[in-house]
């Protein structure tokens, strides 16, 4: 046996056809097909490709699990309340348990609202029915195009913690309804990344176009990060912020030029003070402007975030018992003597 | 990055206080003290030796746990409704999500029975109270000391699926509802082990003393493996099995002679037919007595587990936030070509 290894730091824990994540080139595919492809299909269609099988009735589904949901108590807490919500369901084929976390979302934003949860229209596209639940009034065309394309963005994203928890889980060959459980527990975590409502409260503080530059400056001088830019993995910018980018074109955002000032305005001031590291906006910064153009409170950022990765999980948790092994490893005792 | 580890087999991932493993001596510690000693203490000293802290108030907060639970709807399937109940805890101290899992046991097992859940009684010990609500029944104190000695057995044993699983929750930060919750799901799992029902499948079917000898050669020449017999980590006889025979002798059970001669047949076929192997009686073989003694429907012997073996989990999850780094491994792409 080895030497701890902290973070499972560059250990590979798993084979996956799901997703690739280029850090160098700054790309990202699911299955093969570039995330922003994979974002022009729509909702339905990049889970079924994600998923590598089809996706259907997620209207009816979505009814189903509202009426199941209805006399499931929620407790405060966002992802507390979604992680309650989802621990119930009965079942879980992949398309019901998409419905779950979507329509918990809308259940856990009707109470953040203190107005009756909206029952769910099965007409609607997945993405415009989770979003006119979660934001309590029906979207805009534009509005559901965007969410739509959110959605479909971070549906994965290699084995971070929440995909890897729902792997872990899998191994047991336990059900589907426990490894999503489990990963949204993970998601949960402020370290897990991903989520972007801080990126919101550093817009608010800057306030003003002018004052981006000065106040990157400054936060950079007090030695304090700026949210949104810089990741673990990418070298150059985030993929998904460039497809997000362009989802928030077509909406209506008065935070959009403010972003873009403070995004230049981080850009040349770390590449001024890092010239080694790249730290170019993430996946949070886009983000950010595109759930809030979309009149999401801010607390359903990380919630709306699962509703997306939730189809991710379900692959890797499908490919992870297709294994057949647990997953199992060791740990090195360091506690007081043993005699 | 190197090549993939199934299961991550042999990677130490955690470094742990909570327990040490000897597979070949045949011994097990919880902070140092044999587990025998351990049992002895009882659970809430047991419980507070683990976790490295008090933990007081256990009555009080079964009460209040049963008062919470009471409007969550239960899912079929014991541990999906162990995995429902815990899901909807508030906050989460030690103490409050023992008590949590306890009570969620009584509760699933009154739906199980088709009767009304009992109400707990604070003045009970932990064991005592749980096991009278999983049961249906007051305990006798052979009852429930021999419960109670189980419940302090199966509190920890390394770095198994289901505390592997509470860890990497918590290593993003998440709160230990959501990485008890987690680990529920995963122990769910029949890869995991410490399912003991299969082992009182095999009991009947042997049925009667003279029948141990040749049921074990007939199965082992069928080429299947004995229920009960074996470890992945033993290589002599499991010290849990020591602790819980010991700990069944207190009770009234016409399965005891029974479970011997099965043992001794079985590590005698063993043995001749696997020399460099040593299978011997693993922490199933006795649980299975010790419950099915103690009056408790097989289909909760999992959820029962759970209510020990949450005690280690919460040990590890206050051990892997102290390391404050997030547990994110790696994953190769084997999918379609990314162009």
């Amino acid at each position: 046996m080895g030497a701890w290894i902290p973070g499972l730091a560059g250990v590979v824990a798993a084979r996956t056809a799901v997703s690739r994540v280029d850090g160098t080139g700054g790309a990202l595919w699911f299955r093969g097909v570039p995330v922003q492809a994979v974002a022009d299909r729509g909702f339905e269609a990049a889970a079924a490709l994600v998923l590598d099988a089809p996706v259907e009735g997620l209207g009816p589904l979505r009814v189903q699990a509202f009426a199941r949901q209805a006399g499931v108590p929620v407790p405060s807490g966002a992802m507390d309340g979604v992680r309650a919500l989802v621990a119930g369901a009965q079942t879980g084929s992949a398309a019901e348990l998409i419905a779950e976390v979507g329509v918990a979302v809308g259940r856990v934003a009707a109470g953040l609202a203190g107005r009756p949860a909206l029952v769910p229209d099965p007409a609607l596209s997945h993405a415009a029915d989770v979003g006119r639940m979660a934001v309590g009034r029906p979207l805009t065309a534009a509005e559901a195009e965007g969410l739509d394309a959110y959605l479909c963005t971070v549906m994965d994203h290699g084995l971070n913690a929440s995909t890897f928890t729902a792997r872990v889980v899998a191994s047991t060959g336990s059900d589907a309804v426990s490894a999503v459980t489990a990963a949204l527990g993970a998601l949960k975590g402020p370290l897990h990344g991903g989520a972007p409502g801080p990126v919101l409260d550093m817009l608010d503080a800057v306030g003003m176009l002018d004052r981006a530059e000065p106040w990157v400056r400054a936060e950079l001088d007090a030695g304090r990060r700026i949210m949104g830019m810089g990741h673990r993995v990418y070298r150059v910018r985030d993929p998904r912020a460039a497809v997000l980018e362009r989802a928030v074109g077509g909406l209506h955002t008065e935070r959009l030029a403010l972003a873009r000032a403070v995004e230049a305005a981080a850009e040349a001031a770390l590449a001024a003070r890092h010239p080694d590291r790249a730290l170019r906006a993430n996946v949070e910064f886009y983000t950010a402007i595109l759930l809030e153009a979309v009149g999401l409170d801010r607390r359903l950022f990380t919630p709306m975030f699962a509703a997306g990765r939730v189809v991710g999980w379900l692959a890797h948790v499908a490919e992870e018992r297709a294994t057949g092994r647990i997953i199992r490893p060791a740990s090195e005792y360091v506690g007081p003597p043993c005699t």
